[in-house]
């Protein structure tokens, strides 16, 4: 077994803004007064629709045992409706800030929980220090993943998301859709693999216990040519984007691992000539470049930390101690997690986006 | 199927640089003079061992097909064999710049290859144009990632990569290392599913075909408290890093894809009474921040798209075709990647390490 | 006259961050109901001093005529009176967003004022639309700029500001320092120059006129090293910092604009045997890197454009107009901007000294 | 006297980017092999005028007493002529490498030069180490800045700088131009002021003497909108991109210091009916965005810190000694750093250019 090594303590929860041109800076602890974010670079001039926004964190607020409150205040940024391109700020009030749940159990290390890092990394060892490690954090991300999206619609550019596997119920036929997905709250393709998911969530809820999730996500219309070729390769800022999500351990698109058993003559999409290609094991990204065909991959999720189980741990003093969850937790990340991989990837698009018009070449084309 | 959109031509080949604190920039096409890149933000004062680097480029030449030249120039930032913290720049000179292979498809699409997204996004098609796609490129990540490495060895970080799977060839007990990995070329760490790789491989080039893989890399005495909370995770600036690289489609790190089939009792990782942990499905990485348990993930390469068969296909003018490559090309991303996702990975911890210390908190730690 | 170009309109506001390991996002519009910033990438375990800021606020509210409500809420990022490492966000509610002044005068250009290029660019034409352009936004500076001054604190750092011109009234021995800028609130190192300069202000008062002023700034016991030798200098950063404030015209160091007429045998710097320096005329910076002598440099700001004169201006329609300003405006940016070019000084400088501590090679010195 | 802070030695020489969207990274020493540079983010397919690039070099390299070698090496990013889209990479061998000069002064601390802070940062204390402060690395700024102006110059933007000070010497009308400047090496807009400049550098000369200078810079038809309202003002942006130049003291724009002086009836610049102002005292930039008007502004050099009289200082162990300079080194920064201020200003505006491209609203417009 390897030593852990400490290399000090007091650092810094930095990394707190994502993308470059259209940057969202995300503030705010679960069990502080509010949480909230600042969206610099969205261009001006955009109808945004208010409507929309909120339906997709009332959405988020039904299916979850939280409660939430997700009333945004907006602070800046917008005028009578529209952006005025000027940076975007807005908060979410939290609500049961501080309950008894927490206080009780200050010394105890939660299994697979941030608290251990958090407390060897910044000093600090509460319930607030380690707030931002709260899925709480993801309705910002939502937020600015809505506007995000309501710009891309306007090139047509079409993201959705599917819970396509929880535990032995797996939906195989991604990324070929059925119009099934609007039917049920998991958003899975299909209504027979949907019931047994909903049917696994409820054993685990009477259990105690949690599960994982591979959550799909599609892009419709996206233009070839979003993504540079070298490191800023479109597949690996989506790759960052969805695994900056909490709980995410793995990424893949197009044929993802099953690559690792194919052969090139196998593997290879082949053009029609239109350009089209006959398949499309490549997911829609060539060499790091959307190349016009339909975009797609999958994130999967472990199982939330905290389960209504006795665990055995210890405290912060190396004592043998057990663990007794208490308060109200959701037992999948799934479906909350839907609506925060299809922001992450309207945030990611959206930075290329921009990037490509910065350098289109308008003046010395023919 | 979806009509592809086409947003404008004259684009820009820009993300070449990846990291912050040190930044690797990278230039040169394959079928140029040189490649080579400069390493910006590399601390003063450590001494450079250059036969260790020349050993990773020649390990790197000798298991490939390509006869590649790789004797590197030093142009700046080193003095009596240290760096002086200067930007140190270097260039690899290419051989065989112009073959005529090259020029005979001058018009064809290459399936699943580069050069139609080439064409579409710069409005270059053309051997050169293309040449920044090439694994030609990934030499000057080694080079980086070699000194990264150096750097990272003076903490008592370790960096290894393995072959854990060919085609139906697989080393399932990845992490779980043995000494066997040093006695063949793939790095795999079993001799005798090493044997059936080897085999593979050789069927592969009997038939002019090729064939993807999977690499497991593994990272030990990484010390507590690398990565942020939000954004800028650990696990997500490796998934970048890594599939950042070419012919990369999945990432996964820890339980991985497994994690959606996992109950929330069985993944999670119970602590011990030093805190470290009993399992390690989280794979290293708790909240994204390391958590001093041994680092490890997993990521795919699909098959090298040239395969020396026959495939149909369509020149730039929408005409049917027959493409026929011709020259000498390696059958699999490995053993030759394997230096590259080491490097990949040693330039993102490095970041990491270089920003833990700018913010450590010395004068104020009790 | 050169014909003026327009590329386009609905343009973006971005560049509202400024740091890079701290960073501050600004946000909100003078005339809306907050503004408020982010401060990303502060070291965990600072206590902040709130009266000090709020003092800071206090001086700035009583030295103006605007009414401005400077309560700061804090939103993120603080326990206990400590920073936690996490972003720290707050927000200072705006009094009289909507006054009737503002409204009259909703189509014509003010001579010298924003709102003619934020119309152009933004495609808006609008009291809310420009608000980004109000002094107002230096607020957040403030707030920003006091927390990094008190973390530089703790390295001893001292960073202070002075009115060392109001017209003709000039404090010439900058950067030789007295007691005295304690007792005026210009903080005009004499006394005597200080009754000129308030002298003339009142003047301006009664004439409806404005004027411009020069606010030099001294920063004690810099660490010799801060600083990159190329594009990132000191120099180089501190010029842009002071010169992102409203109005700011000029940026000189050390002997600044008299270095024109100066020869090398003058102005060179020659060594006492501790290394210290006989003279400073390079103002404690040399090839751009802080070399521990004292550092000193001065910005020149023009009037505040809105005089309480008539002045022949034109609408946007193109026709002839007078512009007729009402409300209450300061005749001059000092009192209030010295303020706002120490925070800047203190973005800039505690950006640098993490930067220094992220490369410092501690676990290879001897 | 403030005593001398050390945090640390063995630092980093990072900082040698600048700019983000086209971003010129430099690297070599003065006295190592080469110098040289990549840019990435160069715009598709523009046609690249080599005898202009070189043409620039042999101006520079005729008016300097320094026996430069200019022979630039193009390694990466063209093709026929034209910029393929990839990173720029080129180098510009060295001459007389290790001379005798160097060599002697090894322990010496040359008064207002960069040995001294260099040796304490870095633990360097080498002619080799402190090769980045060289002159010599502008060479890389003026080739990128070259590849820029031309980009620029198909907007139909031009950037023209003159020396409007040396000593008493002084052209005081700029911005008024006239064509005289074309006629002398200093492009002094006088040519009876030019006269005196190199009457006083060739007394200089004869003294062993060396002088300052102020350099004028002039766009003309700069589009209206570059420059982002708070930190990233186009003001703010150029001032950083100028005194990132050694030897920069000053930076000033439009009526610059004199602001200090001006009353805002007097400074305000009145509209015409086509919304060209009757004077241009703002000089280009209003809020920190182009206005459309001339842009113009001023930077000032100091002397050149070696001089060929004998200087008292010390040497590296704190005792008395005298340095006397050999070798042929020129008494005045201008004409040399004539084109390097040119292609700051040119790689700052490229950025802001490109910048304005991203975030313009194409879809949307009426």
């Amino acid at each position: 077994m390897q030593k852990i090594v400490i290399l000090h303590n007091f650092d810094i929860m930095a990394g707190n803004s994502f993308g470059d041109l259209f940057r969202i800076t995300s503030f705010g602890e679960s069990h502080g007064p509010y949480i909230g974010g600042v969206v610099d670079g969205c261009p001006a001039g955009i109808s945004i629709d208010f409507n929309a926004i909120n339906e997709v964190l009332r959405q988020r607020q039904i299916t979850s045992k939280r409660q939430e409150s997700n009333t945004i205040e907006w602070l800046s940024g917008l005028m009578d409706g529209k952006t005025t391109g000027a940076p975007i700020a807005f908060i979410v009030p939290n609500k049961n800030m501080v309950s008894a749940d927490y206080k009780q159990d200050a010394t105890l290390l939660k299994p697979s929980h941030a608290n251990y890092v958090y407390w060897k990394k910044y000093g600090i060892f509460d319930y607030w220090g380690s707030g931002r490690a709260s899925g709480r954090e993801t309705v910002v991300r939502v937020v600015a993943g809505c506007i995000a999206k309501q710009y891309l619609s306007s090139y047509n550019i079409d993201i959705k998301s599917y819970t396509i596997q929880i535990g032995e119920a797996v939906f195989a036929d991604f990324p070929n859709m059925t119009d099934e997905a609007e039917h049920n709250i998991l958003h899975c393709p299909s209504e027979s693999v949907a019931k047994k998911m909903l049917a696994i969530l409820e054993q685990c809820n009477q259990k105690g216990d949690t599960i994982g999730c591979k959550i799909g996500c599609i892009v419709k219309n996206l233009p070839l040519g979003l993504g540079e070729p070298v490191f800023d390769k479109l597949s690996a800022d989506l790759s960052k984007a969805c695994m900056s999500i909490n709980a995410a351990k793995a990424f893949e698109y197009g044929v993802g691992f099953k690559a690792a058993q194919m052969y090139g003559s196998q593997c290879n999409d082949l053009y029609n000539t239109d350009f089209s290609t006959k398949t499309n094991h490549n997911g829609g990204i060539l060499a790091g470049i959307s190349n016009g065909e339909l975009l797609y991959f999958t994130v999967a999720f472990k199982p939330i930390p905290t389960i209504m189980q006795n665990q055995q741990t210890v405290d912060i003093h190396g004592n043998m101690a057990v663990f007794q969850a208490c308060g109200r937790h959701d037992v999948c990340v799934s479906p909350k997690v839907l609506s925060v991989v299809e922001a992450m990837t309207a945030i990611c698009l959206i930075n290329h986006l921009l990037k490509f018009k910065a350098y289109q070449n308008d003046n010395r084309r023919s």
